[in-house]
């Protein structure tokens, strides 16, 4: 478990201070991450790569000459928000157009996604790379569904190496989408992991057990099965992943093996000797592989084998040198070592266009119905907290009071500079979402910006209009997500309760009617994750099943109450 | 726990084998332990370092350009033997005298000197380097007495980039000696340690709280507080260790935040930042500091701050390039990092000098005797392991067994080539030195070494000659170790017995009384070890503090006892 730590909330900021003051011949720290602080050719294509903390080396400590140019940094095991993401992009690129890879999970795919087309719209060319090399997350013809696990690393290791080479950003993204299409990764899991400030894991391996093809958050594994001696993890992990082997792989590849915390370097070089030997027997010829701690799930005890088949281009990028924080290959130039000054912040004021009287006294309202919402979630912490470590990761509590207090307070700022009613949501949204991080962030971000863009600032917010703007959220996250209602997120709770919206509130009385379903609602969808605890085996593993399953729900339909009887009074 | 292995007693070499296969371009198995792979100008002092295994990256992981040039290593928390780091030390050695540099424990200090004797006899200079960082182990007054944890790695660097830099022999101790006597520690433990194969910890920590002055071999701690937060933790590591500021230090420090396992890098990074902020506030700079894992204890949860005093010269040399599997500064030389094909072996063929028949006859005894002693030893082992573990760390039996069973095949394997008395136990006080590992095997290997100088290859062994051998042994013993009667060691056991039979042994008759004696000192040693079960914070911590407390006694009298029943029969 984790025990060093000041408040649970800083975790993750307070060690990526420490991490940019230890490394600072490698890295600056920027809002958001950290971006290279060595000497780097103008026009080369930056590699920016990242995802939530709580995995280190992944993702800053693969920043360097011949790596990753940035990496965007979220909370423990929950994506960075979209607005981190582009000022470490921003501030990463070197006009050769960004290539933003990550692995591929829901939170991530929306606000990297979100990301590259803010990006462009600042015209900096970004494409997006989702890592997809779990083989445990979906079955092989799902393959673009499946997580990213420990071949991220592979994948970064060649895309940064090929963008040094000179690579224009189509080559780079081609490149590094044929290292991720040749590229394998299976996990076992041995004990469970507890996130800083817990007292329980996310989840138990029984006794003398080991849970086969666990993620790197803390969702369990799709089977579990008796422990077994190094010999037979070596057998279970090469029979499988070698069984996933490309269409025309040939023999020459590159293996990683990746503890993931409490699970030693010992221990892996033992297995690495097994491991070896089999990849052997099957005729397989590794070039440089790996084995150490290179993407944790804080102090998880369990590994993973990935395999990347490599062809001529990959080994050179492969073995090509490399220079970061936590890898190192061969011998970098030393002029790229050179440690350079950090690039100039672009300073962001935020304009608050001139409001009408009514539309500053909604605006007031919405921030007045925002407080209700974060005091009511502050309140359920605790409950959603307990609901999402049922089949989440147990942080759904934590970053909604994060958003909705970050709502909260950008919303009361835009109103005492004189905002109407949508500049001041729009606050509001982006500040959700910049906070919160994650899958729930983005989208709790992504439905109140669209929400937003139903009012003005020159009128006041009438019903419709708010009717309206519940339609347009919804349908902006359905498009955002991919789910539907039935997918245990929190679209099982907006969709009827939009619909309900649509059918009757017309006045308070409706407004009352509305806080009552929604206040059904929220049974309902307590209910459910209450029949369904520890989903465990059973719900979607792959990247697009989006949030937080029944957690999500749950805490929507509490803002819902909460909205409604805020309308009502 | 360590959950990945084949049979627990192969740990050390699966490991080791498996690192040298993803390591080959730094080093080069060889007997022992691993010698650099990179090509090493002639004429350079040779830095080996060593320890047991358990550790890594210590010591393996330092092998390479502007580090160590070899690295010894025993079984897991075991010393190596001295077998071991001689075969080490040739093959690394390049003409320029050797440094053994190691942790100041028992163990280590009896074989790292015995090879540094050994070496000389074959014309290597070489000089040892005992590292006293830990400040807990013993008081500032007895610095000397001091333990070795994780300020070996500042030791080691500066004392590697110093025989890289040119500097003779003399030069190369004097230099890494000031670095030692700069550099103090201070270490905490959340929780104990399993060892391979076993299911307890060898000790644990209350809950919610933390040992003061861990060792990194599962010693307890000498004070346990309550949990605190970060900045409690920073202040207390910060605060004692400045409190041992060496005379005369000044402000250009460097610092070493070590995790011990599963004290995971964002713990670290984040204490490090209230580490720096304390270290500043202290008006000291710290110089490349560095935060990771560096000395491991299995995936033992703590962690240890290390600082050194640094002046213009150590500053240099700690700043100097370096590149090895676990720590890499700044641009090693391409020319350095260039593979170099391993030194050719020397085969060592014994030779087995013509023996008399009635030798041989006593030879054929002797191994017949040990063959007693060794099952004795395999029937006690999960005795010795459970005695051991109150205040060792457990694996007294293991090594026991190990080292008796090698000196039964070595007495066999000669018997049937001829040997006579002396020869054939030579080999066997050889082998059980080098197959133990640690204090107790060294003390063996010594002892029996003594013995068999008492007998030769001529005539048979006379009762008043084995009296003799026995005294000359327990001198031996006494004299490597330092501990007299008392001091909870074997040598408690070994004294009363060898007087026993000094005054009455010399029949078969006084063979059986003597069995007796024996028997009873076995039974005495089992009260006083069960009187003292988890001496703990009472128990001398220091280096001085030899062997196996209460464990070392009981395997010897129950050697004793056997020996004395075989000839009496």
């Amino acid at each position: 478990m984790t025990r060093i730590y000041g408040g649970p909330a800083a975790f993750a900021r307070e060690a990526l201070a420490g991490f940019c003051d230890l490394h600072a011949e490698f890295v600056h720290p920027v809002d958001g991450g950290v971006i290279r602080s060595t000497r780097t050719p103008e026009g080369k294509v930056a590699l920016v790569v990242g995802g939530g903390s709580g995995h280190y080396p992944a993702f800053a400590g693969y920043v360097g000459p011949g790596l990753a140019d940035g990496a965007a940094v979220g909370e423990v095991f929950t994506s960075p928000s979209t607005a981190r993401i582009v000022e470490v992009a921003r501030r990463a690129q070197h006009g050769g157009g960004v290539l933003l890879a990550f692995g591929n999970y829901a939170g991530d795919v929306l606000n990297f996604g979100a990301a590259a087309r803010q990006l462009a719209t600042e015209g900096i060319a970004a494409q997006i790379l989702p890592v997809t090399d779990d083989i445990a997350s979906a079955s092989a013809d799902e393959r673009a569904a499946r997580r990213g696990i420990a071949g991220n690393v592979v994948v970064y290791k060649i895309a940064g190496a090929a963008a040094e080479a000179g690579y224009d950003l189509d080559d780079a993204v081609r490149v590094a989408r044929l290292a991720n299409d040749r590229t394998r990764s299976l996990g076992v899991a041995f004990a469970g992991v507890t996130l800083p400030g817990k007292s329980e894991p996310l989840f138990t391996v029984e006794p003398a057990s080991l849970d086969v093809g666990l993620g790197i958050h803390g969702e369990p594994g799709i089977s579990t099965r008796a422990m077994t001696d190094a010999d037979g993890l070596a057998r279970l992990l090469v029979d499988r992943v070698l069984a996933e082997a490309p269409a025309g792989a040939g023999t020459r590849i590159t293996a990683l093996l990746n503890g993931l915390g409490a699970t030693k370097y010992e221990e892996l070089f033992l297995l690495w000797g097994r491991v070896a030997r089999l990849l052997a027997e099957a005729g397989l010829e590794p070039v440089a592989p790996i084995a150490g701690e290179f993407v944790t799930s804080l102090d998880m005890a369990g590994c993973s084998l990935t395999v990347s088949w490599l062809d001529d281009e990959l080994e050179r990028l492969w073995l090509a040198p490399a220079d970061s924080p936590a890898l190192h290959r061969g011998t970098v130039s030393p002029a790229d070592r050179v440690t350079a000054a950090p690039r100039a912040t672009r300073t962001d004021t935020i304009a608050v266009p001139a409001a009408s009287e009514c539309s500053a006294a909604a605006a007031d309202r919405i921030a007045e119905v925002l407080s209700y919402l974060a005091h009511t979630l502050a309140e359920a912490e605790a409950e959603l907290a307990e609901i999402d470590t049922f089949a989440g990761d147990g942080d759904h509590g934590e970053g909604m009071v994060r958003g909705s207090r970050a709502a909260v307070e950008a919303a009361r700022a835009a109103v005492d500079r004189g905002a109407g009613a949508s500049t001041t949501l729009l606050a509001a949204a982006d500040a959700w979402a910049a906070q919160a991080g994650g899958t729930s962030g983005a989208l709790w971000g992504i439905g109140l910006r669209t929400a937003a863009y139903e009012f003005s600032d020159d009128t006041a917010v009438s019903m419709p209009q708010a009717v309206r703007a519940a339609r347009a959220a919804l349908n902006a996250v359905v498009d955002a997500g991919g789910a539907v209602v039935g997918d245990k997120t929190l679209v099982d709770a907006l969709e009827p309760l939009v619909r309900s919206l649509e059918t009757d509130t017309a006045d308070r009385d409706g407004a009352r009617r509305w806080a009552d379903a929604a206040a059904a609602a929220t049974a309902a969808a307590r209910d459910t994750a209450r029949l369904t605890p520890r989903l465990g085996r059973a719900r979607p593993l792959a990247a697009r099943s989006i949030g937080h399953p029944d957690a999500g729900a749950v805490s929507l339909a509490l803002c819902a109450t909460a909205v409604g009887k805020a309308l009502a009074q």
